[in-house]
């Protein structure tokens, strides 16, 4: 395991992901608090809100108030997305961390079912939005290829359309002159296994060596920490994942299916093999507590159900806590 | 992954671990269609049930009963499990395929915690039974060395440590004229991560470097199919595992902790990585929905939610299916 790294950097996603699908609803008090708890843990990064028509998505509909009512804590970024232009005018108006990004799917098929336009039209429309970031001062800091491990409507994606998706955004950014700080690559719907993780960052990177890579991995199918694995072992520094496991998988066609890894599930896993997250795994146990004690039912987490192994490891403690 | 195997094989635990844990009850013929629906999917080993005092486990009350009732299909193993004589003298007048055991923890303290015994007790204890396996021509397969990982009460636990307690295990088999056809080393409260799996397995194999090893690993805390990859990377073609991820884990202190890692998560993580498990994926997801609705609560298997990729693979019936 000689290319594992020292250090990783967790962008958590878990507010998101879990305001936007959770039945709901979720108080705004019970929202802000959870983000709250989240930067306290040492995440340097906390994806709080989507500006999303609420109509949609019901669960963002207090966005505004959300993002306001953080009390930001030096040194953390809280982060939202935007789907369009007009989301990103709301975004603007808040106190949250907003950085434009580009975003193209491996499959043109998905595209269209997902966005309604084509991957020709998506990069299209990627120029006006780059326009768009440029006359309002919006930093670009980086590209996401989704499904890039393969796809419910096209199948299998070869990881060389994975790497030409790659080209198209690199050669946009650079068009508008901007330096991606990372590609992420996205198994959108759950397809990616530790050998596909190999191939597709594997070509990835043979074509461009020091372009830092990240993951966007879900565990759909009990894969997802085993993949992470697999990018810990290439070296990969950089993960998105979400507290609790909140999230899910709307393309599953299951509504049960899991969405995100599970960010306190990746820190234990990183810690147990020494590598430095930042993040105090057991207060970021409690956070996961939290939210599902505010959202209601189980969460698909496993170390906020296992508990940590902390307190065993203090001899003093363990006869008492066994 | 160059030491990959091209073909592991699979203990199907989920019978027993779920009939012993679920709260129950469940229905003798829902628990005879299940190990029956389990052979019919390729496994080649299901563990049925466990003779045990149905005082202290009612779900295994009917243990006779069910050994009774499957229709057996040539060329599968339904086995079972006895902690000791007197359950054997049950098991060995059903028509399941029972086979004895030597078994020891790396923490005397578990041991002295799950059985009253330490572990100088244990071993004369398996002696007794050794001789009991041999007056009653019951052949002795496999040795197992629980808290192979870590311990809830000694904390971590030497690899040298569990490389001593094979080797007290091998010489015993020895005393008594017996090959182990394996060696499982078990993450009995799930402590396990990749690196933790590595150690293990390597200190073990750097000893008996012809022994075969297996692998019986719980996901208490997320990093199951990840301890897995690690092993199959080390070329270990041995594991257990339960279908659905039925069962739990008595010994983490939250009832809502997952058990053994899940038959038909693995089966899919290894199928991607073209190693071969003779199981027949669809028809094993279709078992695990089939105990979920038996037991009348999610299980924590996710490739049962999520679903398999067979349908989206074949393109005709990709656009119907997505």
């Amino acid at each position: 395991m000689s290319d594992l790294p020292q250090r990783i950097t967790i962008h958590e996603e878990g507010p998101r992901e879990g305001f936007q699908i959770e039945p709901g609803p979720i108080a705004t008090p019970d929202k802000v608090r959870f983000c709250e708890a989240l930067a306290d843990t040492g995440l340097t990064e906390v994806q709080c809100v989507s500006f999303v028509d609420p109509r949609r998505v019901p669960g963002m509909a207090d966005a505004v108030e959300v993002a306001h009512a953080i009390r930001q804590k030096p040194g953390v970024h809280y982060t939202a997305i935007a789907l369009n232009l007009k989301g990103y005018e709301r975004a603007v108006q808040t106190p949250l961390h907003i950085t434009g990004g580009l975003q193209m799917s491996a499959s043109n098929t998905f595209s269209i079912h997902n966005t309604n336009k084509d991957n020709a039209e998506t990069l299209a429309e990627q120029r006006r939005q780059l326009a768009f970031f440029r006359e309002r001062g919006i930093p670009v800091d980086s590209a996401i290829i989704m499904t890039a491990f393969g796809c419910n409507f096209e199948g299998a994606i070869a990881p060389e359309t994975v790497r030409d998706c790659v080209a198209s955004l690199l050669a946009l950014a650079d068009e508008f002159g901007i330096t991606l700080e990372r590609v992420r690559l996205a198994d959108t719907v759950g397809w990616a296994s530790p050998l596909q993780v190999q191939r597709v960052v594997g070509t990835v990177r043979e074509r461009w060596p020091d372009l830092p890579l990240s993951l966007h991995l879900h565990d759909t199918r009990g894969t997802g920490l085993a993949n992470a694995l697999t990018a810990l072992q290439m070296g990969i520094t950089d993960f998105d994942s979400s507290c609790a496991g909140l999230g899910g998988c709307p393309f599953a066609g299951h509504k049960g299916a899991a969405g995100n890894i599970c960010t306190e599930d990746l820190v234990f896993m990183a810690h147990e093999m020494g590598i430095e997250t930042g993040i105090d795994l057991d207060a970021l146990i409690e956070c996961a507590r939290m939210i599902e004690a505010i959202v209601g039912h189980p969460l698909p987490g496993k170390i906020m159900h296992g508990g940590s192994l902390t307190k065993y490891r203090q001899p003093a403690l363990a006869g008492a806590a066994a």
